[in-house]
Formats: C-alpha cells, structure tokens, sequence
C-alpha cells in the first residue's frame, strides 16, 4: 500500500507490515521506546484517510481513538492511507536529512575512503587436540598456535580464559579469537567462540545526548544499520540540563551516589534499547561485541561512573578528554561484557565528543573550504576550521531553546507552540502546535518565530524592549511587560512570551553570535570567510533558518550555504564503530581543535553586548536583514 | 596468668584477654570461623582446672558446659588455667611447627634475603593545581606528573579514573598511586588516594585448600602477620575432594551454574574469613590491595570461575597453569577492587600452586641436598629435586585418609579414632579418640595406627590380608573378614576396619611410596639419595611417622631427615604476596618442574603392586622395619 503523510513524504508498505516498520524503513524514524511492542503508547500517528487493521491500543484516550490516533506499531494498513505523524511520535534527532537516513550511512561511510575495521577483530585458530603426549594447559595450546599465527604478542584478559576450557571442546578445537587492536599497547584477546558463533557480529553506536538517547544498531560485516532505537535520557528526572545534573550529584550526601544515580538512569535507558532490538532480531546479547558512545564531556564522565563535578568549577577541568577504551562490563551494557567500548573523545569541560563526533561526520576537517559547525541544544557549541586549521567553544547559550528559564517554555513536546505568524495590522498571532492539540506552551522554534514576528511588526525594538500601545496584545503581567499569544478562558493559562523570556532569549542567541565572531577573530578571520554553515543537533532539525538569521542568531550569508546535518553526534559514533582510520581520525580531530575559553574573553563579551540587539549593532554584518527592514519601513 | 595445655603447651594471657585471643598470640590456632564473636560455637576448649569469667554459650550442650567446656572467644582467665584444646577446635592446618608460627614468618622471609616488594607499590604525587591558563584535563595533569616522576609509561585502569577527580582535589593534590608490577607488559595502576590513606597498607594471602580456606592479614609495611583466620571449605557441601566436586559441575544442566556454585561458595568462605579480620582491626576493605592464593590446580580453577571438567578426562588439560595478574574485583572479594590476585603458578592438572608454593617454603629448589616432598592431603603429591632438578607427581592415593571409601572413616573431628595399639598377647585395642567423645569413626592418623599395629601383632600377613582364628575380634562382617575396633551396645554402630578398608588404604599407601620410588627412577636415583624429607598437609601435622614407615608408606629413613612443614601453601603465599622474587622463583619452580604422569607409567604399576605388600615386597629397602619383625618373631 501506499502511504502519503502530511508533510508530503512517501512511503510504501510490505504485505503485513506494520506503518512503524514500513515508517522506519523509510526514514521516519519514531519514538518507540518499548521497541514497538505497544506497550509504550509514544507512536502515535493520526490515520487521516484510508483503512487500517489494528488492536485499539488502551495506550489512547478515546478521544484520540476518535480522532483516528493508532499506534503505529500495533497497525497495517487496509487501502493507501494519509497519514499524519505528529513531531511528538517522531524520534526528535534527525530523520529529515540525508546523513541520518541510516540506509545511506555504509554508502556515506565509503566516501570517507575509509576501511571496514571495527574495533573488534576476530582469528580463525584450529588447535591440536590434546594427548597425554602433548598434554601442555589448554592456554599455552592457544599461545602456541597464536605464535604461529602471528599474534604471540596479544595480551589475553580474563574473559577469554572463563570460558576457554569448554569452548575449545564443543567446537573441536575450531575457534574463533576476538581481539580489539589497541594503539598504545598490545592487542588484547577478549573472548573465544566456535567459528560458527563468529559468523554474525554486531556493533552499536550510541549518542548519549543530554535530552535523548538514540542507538544504532550496526552489522559490522558490511556496515549496514540494522535497527535505529530511541528514547528520552531519564536522567532528565534530575534535572533538564548538564549543569542542574552536576549539581543534582554534587548535592548528595555522598557524590558518589549522586554520579551512580546519574550512570544507572543512562544505562538503563541503553539497556532498554539493547533490548528492543535485540529482540527484533533474536541477536543474542554475546554476539554485540563493540560499542562506540559520543556525548558532550559531562555526559560522557556520567556514563563512565566519573564524577563531573570539576567541569563545573573555575577553571572547568575534565577528568579526562581522552577516553581508554574500556569494556562493556563495566557499564553493565546488555551486550558481550568483554566488547570494547570506544568513547568519543571530548575536547574541553564544554566541548565533547558529539562536538567532534560533529566535525568528523561534517568532513569539515578533511575540506579546504572553511565551515562553521553549530551544534544548537542545550548549550550550544560551535566549532569553525578547515582542513588546516579547527578553533571550537561552548557559548552557554542556556537551555532557554528547550523551554528552561521562560514562564511558558517547554520541549518540542505534544501542545508546544512550534511556530507563530503575527498579523501585519491587527498583531494578532497565528500559532501553530504540535500534535493537534491544545496549546500548553510555546518550544524553541516557536520561541524563535514568535521573537522575529514581533521584531518584524515593530512589536519589539531592536534593543529587545516590548513596545506599548499598538496592541492590547501587549500588556502588563506579573513581570512586566508580556505578550499574550494564546488566551486561555480563565486567563491563568494564558500563553505568554514575557520581556524577562525574551531577554534571556536575546542572550542566548547574542551568545551563539558572539561565539562565532569571537572565534573567528581569534582565527583571524570575518563572517565572510565561512563558505558553509552546519547546523546539527536536535533542536537544528526544526529551526526556521531566515528568522534565526532575522534576529541576528546565525550570520546572515547566502541560504545556500546551510546545511541541516541532524544528529552528527550518532553519525560520528557509527563511523568510529566501523573504521579504525576514523577513530583515529575523531583522535586527531579532539587533538588538533584549538578550544577558547569564551568566560574569560574580552573580545566574547564585546561582541556578544552587540549582538544583544536585534539583530545586531553592526547593521552591516546583516544586509539581508537590513533590506527587509528598510522593506518593512517602505 | 599462666595457661597450661594438656599437650603441655604454655601461654601467657593479657588482663581482659580471651582465651582465643591468647592461644592465637602463641600460635595455637582455633577454628573460628565467625570470628570471634560466639555465635559460630567452634573454639570449643574444656577448663580441667582453674578458675575463668564469660558468658555461657547457647552453643554448648548442658554437658559439655558441665564438663568444663567454654568457648574461647568468650572466656577470660581468672587464675591459672589447665586447659584442654580439643583437636576438633584447632585448626587443621599448622599450629605444631616452626613455618607456620605466624610470628615467625617475617623472619622467616628474611633468610631468603629477598626485600620486600609487594604486589602492589606506591608513588607520592605532588601535581600543580589547574588554572585557566593551564586547563588541561585531570588525566593530563597527573600523567604529566607520572612522566616527570619516570613512571611515563604506566597503564591507567578504569579504576584510577573512576575517583580521580575528587580523590585529587580532596588531597589537595598531593596523592598517591597505587600500581602493579607486570613482569610481561607494562605496569599498571590502580588507584589514587590521599597520601594519608596510602599509609597503611595490607595485603592477604589465602590456601584454598579442598577441605580448609586459611587466611593470613599481613602487613605490607614489614610482613608481620596482623591476624590468621580459618575455617572450612564450604565447597564441602557439594562433595569431599576435587573429583566429586568436578563431577558435580559437569552433572548441573549448565556447567557453569555448577562451576559458578562452587566457586560462590569458596569466595563467601575468604569473604566471611575477611569481615572478621577487618572487623578486629578496624581496617576498611579497601586498604587491603594486595592478594596471594595458593590451592591445587582443581581449586585454582574453580576460584577463578575456570570450568575444571578437562582435568578429570584423559589427557587431563588444565585451563592454564600460570594465572595471569587479575584484579579481586573479578572474583567479588572484599577487598580493595583493584587488588591485584596473584595465583600460585600450577604443574599440571594434579600438581598445583600449593605444590609449588610447598617447594618454595620448604627452600628445596635452592638447597644442594636432594630432598622429598610429600604433602598427603585428599591426592597425595610428591616432588623431589634441588637446586638443580625437580621431579613431581600426583600419586592417586585418594581421599581414604581424609575417611572416604572407609566403612567408619571419617576426618580427624571430635569422635575420631585418632591412635590405635593393639594388645600383643590378648589382641585387644585402645583406642584414643578426638574430643573427649565416644568414638563414632577412626580418622587417617587412627587408620594408619591401626594397620601397624595390626600388621605387628600377626593379625595382618604381609599381603595385607586378615589373619582368621587368632582373635574372636576377626570376624566375617557383611564385607567379609573385619577387625573390631570398638563395640557399640547394639552392634549396629560397631566401629569395624574391613578387609576391603585396609586394601584400600594399602593402595594409597602403595601410590604413595611407589609415586616416590617412580620419580627416583625417572630422576636416576634411589631413595637413599633423599637427605630431607618433608611432611606438608593438615593430615601430616599428625601422622605417625615410624607406624608409617613401618607400613612402607613412607621411606625408611634416619627419622633425624624428616620435618613436618604443617601447611605450606599458606606459607608460599604469604612469601609471594611480599617478595617479588620470590613470585618470580614460585614462577621459576612451576617452568622447572617435571611433571611425571604416573597413570601412564609402566615402571609405576611395578612399583605399585610391589609397594601393595607390607612394607614391600623388597624388604631391604625396609632395614629399620625389617628389624622389628624380627624383633617380633624373636
């Protein structure tokens, strides 16, 4: 059957198939935290038109049921369906760009020119049995036949002898050695099957994102994704950012508690993936023997059981930036306990893994054109360079994106005002919300929108300020001044955008501005040197980018240099899954990346006190937007 | 006051001391596997005379309380005390000779003239805290440090790490790293503390024995043993030696749960044996970070988790013989996590660590004279050598000593017959039994009695057979002819030694001296070339050595070349937990050794029917005995 959705993408149903299958299969990835058993309720979609066949889910109210609300992983469609998939089922990272179109992730990965290597390799070994005449122990039979193969060398770790003994036996002395390389010492033997048991391997590459946690599933033959998982990082129970997270630890009794609290949510969280998928494949847990994880610095220390609380201390120390690669054991991750896990190494306390995960899935680093990489989340990092040459910050933009710190804020969440037109004359605003139903607070696109519209009807000055007296729309609240965009009819649940949101906004965006700037002073350069902008991240994948640039957030260069990447963290962790070259390469990319402390910076507070403006002091650096005000004057 | 034993022992007690506490001081040993505190009801002692303060123990009967018995743990001397240490209370294992006076080992380790240099090692750092202008990441600054300090190339475990951070600002960056020596690849450290903490530091060493664990706290600073714990294997539960409990692995639907169950059990034994010694000294777990065991190749395994199944099947494979460095955390001991184990390297499948931790105590490796070891345990292994050669095997004696196989055998617990004459004229026996009890069995110290004297009195020919019509004592059983050791009342419970017992325990006799004259041959010697012979085992530390000798278990020898060593894997472990060289000789004796596996061996099988004969079937290499049956015909 054919399957038309509202936003115009086109999908095509096997016989039998459920629309979460034939979704995924297309691009669409949803959130499906139970990994489509029903039982969590998250896929949700509204069959608009067309016949379905399905168990109404007790997961929906009846009046979603009546509205045609299906969960889409307990529903085949009958006849060609219209389908609307609201953003709240969508997996928030990216499933609108070519680069996480996990399908052309093994092609994109050979444009890297890079080998399949894994982090996991594996020596076919065939063994002399033993007899009273050669009775040596069964390990020094397996170092005696590595010498031969060339592999005397190899370190041999605990968990390859636990099971030696009976391996050896079942399999006829026929087996199978996994190793993982290692660079600065010597390899290490990790576990031993028969051959047979060798056969099928797997990988996983997981970004640990602050907000969501997203993991691939990778063949490690031939590269291919064979299942994409996701859910929301419980971690948030603690608090919506990395930093009240710190604080969370470092507020325990015991750090130490706190730091564990922190881990077993996350690996919780994984391990519920790991299981979802594993059972879509009947994969058995041992036959996943190498993971590569990508987050910012604290999340990775929180991952790996390290306290994060430095990173938020002058002078912001990492305990590490270079992860060892360690074993899947000590996370307690639902997969071989000896699999190797290789974590994307950080750069700075404020610029980690999925920063150079970012860069490595950008190719910025390999291009002799100079680009701008803006990671636009919670914190929201930058990174500019070439192939000669990365400088990279952290701008502390704050979570205000993702609705922290703003009266009526929320996540891209089902009720959020994700965008807003206001009426030329009457200022009257248009909202538009995710999920079709009733608004309940306004997300970071909204936010955006909202900013630019009332700077567009002269609602706003350019300094930020509220203007009174042209709408009634604009009105004193608790606060200050506000601007009611949703009445509600007791007015306690009125939506509105206050002069306090919209000034912690203006920092935000001034901050990522000033960064840019910033960094490109401290490189030598002006806007005009960056011939592409990379916008990646969660939140990127919804930004309307001329009303960013409107408000002076992104530089104002020809559209046609923007490019929407998603989520480049989960693309770098599976390119470092499958070849050496490029984990070698994210090594070189941390290394090689020059970091600038933006809190300590003259020249960063100077630039960001002009880009508080809207869009900017300096009209100049925006001629775009300086046209379509003159236009709006006219 | 003074403390008198029945076995004309003498201590000295402290004001307020208890009895356990003041035995221990002089080096008599009790069970006590709680501890200490009463409730385990097992230091059992009988005050024949004087006068003593303590709470009576619900773990006495009423009569044993009215026979004077107390637990030790629990009772303070008042005046002199004439005191009785029932065998049952005393730890198996050497308490009667000079090696294992815990006191004594210090001293003992100095005549080897190896220094001190435990498993684990520390550096003092003192790092530079961070600043701004120098925010390199903690892992950076310390290995910074390490290369300033030449210690540039040491690995750094997960464990490090995991603390690093608040470790490092907590000692205000002055600490101390706790490393490990690695004779094969680089070293590796382990932990960070405070240099405070770094100040006192323990390690232990452990006998996994078949039937007994042994636990030595020692200090690492000067190699005093701070305290000695003990108690039984609790492996016991699932079978008395090393082949029913192999057996019972292999029988579980998976092999693993059975090897995980034994192996469960003897690491909550060591960690029960480790809550009372920390609990005595207020040590915490983790100031203990060194850790030696010693046990036979079976045992080895089986701590380790390494199925043992191939060592019962021909061609008899261990998993391996030299154990790698592991951490303690694999084996859930409680101790520091990252304690380095080193493992008594094994020989072959029946000739293990403690073999070769018995070679290292005794000093044989290193002396001119040829010497013999014998440890009659549950197997029965012999090694013979100096300082130029060694020869070892496992002789198959059989656990008949330890009670098994035995009609009334039992171990040497209270109602054992532990010693045996027999009336020359009127063949009647007195018998002397453990614990001051009636008499439910005979032990192997009693079997061996019993035989001589059976042997001497004519009621056993030299085939080992029962002599009828001498004495109504022999008499047809259910089995065939049986000596009446003691008779019960109703007959039913008649403690009898069979005709089938006695060719049992002559076959174990026969291995015994046949394994000694097979490795002689094999080496090109005859037993007179042996100038030492040393006992090792819990069962030697009573062994009658002339009623031996006279049964031919034992080689007829000037008796002046014979030394008990009592247990001494325990003492090899505790030389290899604090002397580097000595790990690296324990390692050098293992690769020395010339493992003869005797069940292949022809000469063996001549040997052993030879040996069947009482004493053998060549009487000249019985002078002595020869002698005393003629003393007896005369």
């Amino acid at each position: 059957m054919n399957i038309r959705l509202t936003t115009e993408e086109h999908v095509t149903t096997e016989p039998g198939e459920t629309l979460h299958a034939a979704l995924r299969r297309a691009g669409v990835d949803l959130v499906a935290s139970c990994g489509g058993t029903g039982s969590c309720g998250k896929c949700k979609v509204r069959v608009v038109s067309g016949k379905f066949a399905g168990v109404p889910s007790t997961r929906l109210t009846l009046r979603e049921r009546e509205r045609g609300m299906v969960l889409a992983c307990q529903t085949v469609a009958e006849t060609d369906l219209y389908l609307e998939v609201p953003k709240e089922s969508r997996l928030v990272v990216g499933d609108r760009i070519a680069l996480s179109r996990t399908g052309e992730l093994a092609a994109y990965l050979r444009t890297y020119g890079a080998e399949i290597n894994p982090l996991t390799k594996r020596i076919d070994l065939e063994l002399p049995p033993p007899t009273l005449t050669d009775s040596i122990s069964d390990l020094d039979r397996l170092k005696r036949a590595l010498v031969l193969a060339g592999f005397g060398g190899i370190r041999l770790s605990h968990g390859v002898l636990a099971t030696m003994a009976g391996v050896l036996r079942c399999a006829d002395w026929k087996v199978s050695l996994t190793y993982v390389e290692d660079n600065e010492f010597r390899d290490e033997a990790l576990f031993l099957t028969s051959q047979d048991d060798a056969r099928h391997r797997y990988g996983i590459a997981v970004d640990v994102g602050t907000t969501t946690v997203v993991l691939y599933l990778v063949s490690l033959a031939d590269g291919a994704v064979v299942d994409v998982a996701s859910t929301y990082n419980s971690q948030i129970q603690y608090g919506d950012d990395v930093i009240t997270r710190i604080v969370f630890a470092a507020e325990q009794s015991d750090a130490r508690h706190g730091v564990a609290a922190l881990q077993s949510a996350v690996i919780s969280d994984i391990n519920a993936l790991l299981d979802a998928v594993t059972a879509r494949h009947a994969i058995a847990d041992e036959s996943i023997d190498a993971v590569t994880l990508a987050g910012n610095t604290t999340m990775s220390h929180i991952v790996w059981g390290l306290d994060p609380a430095s990173i938020r201390e002058e002078p912001y120390i990492p305990t590490l930036n270079f992860f060892p690669v360690w074993k899947a054991g000590t996370l307690r991750l639902k997969v071989n306990k000896q699999a190797p896990v290789f974590t994307m190494p950080c750069v700075a306390s404020y610029v980690g893994g999925d920063i150079v995960a970012g860069v490595l899935a950008s190719k910025m680093h390999r291009c002799p054109e100079t680009a701008l990489l803006m990671d636009i989340g919670t914190n929201g990092e930058i990174a500019i360079g070439n192939e000669e040459w990365l400088v990279t910050a952290a701008c502390s933009a704050g979570p205000c994106f993702e609705g922290s710190g703003i009266r009526c804020g929320m996540r891209a969440t089902a009720g959020a005002i994700e965008s807003v037109r206001i009426d030329r004359s009457s200022f009257e605003p248009a909202v538009s919300v995710i999920g079709n139903v009733h608004s309940v607070g306004i997300c970071g696109s909204g936010m955006i929108d909202a900013i630019a519209e009332l700077f567009q009807c002269g609602l706003l000055n350019p300094k930020g300020h509220l203007v009174e007296g042209l709408t009634s729309r604009i009105r004193k609240g608790e606060d200050g001044l506000e601007y009611l965009l949703v009445r509600s009819p007791d007015r306690q649940n009125d939506i509105v955008l206050t002069q306090c949101d919209i000034e912690n906004l203006l920092r935000a965006k001034a901050a990522m501005y000033a960064g840019v700037t910033t960094l490109l002073a401290e490189a030598g350069f002006t806007i005009d040197a960056i011939q592409r902008v990379y916008i990646a991240g969660g939140f990127g994948s919804y930004l309307n980018i001329e009303q960013a640039i409107f408000l002076g957030m992104l530089p104002d260069l020809p559209r046609d240099r923007f490019s929407y990447l998603g989520n480049t963290s989960i693309t770098g962790a599976y390119l470092a899954l499958l070849a050496k070259e490029l984990r070698n390469e994210a090594e070189a990319i941390a290394a090689r990346m020059t970091y600038i402390e933006l809190s300590a910076s003259r020249l960063f507070m100077d630039e960001y006190v002009s880009a508080l403006f809207l869009p900017h002091t300096d009209l100049s650096q925006f001629p775009s937007v300086a046209r379509r005000l003159g236009e709006r004057k006219a």
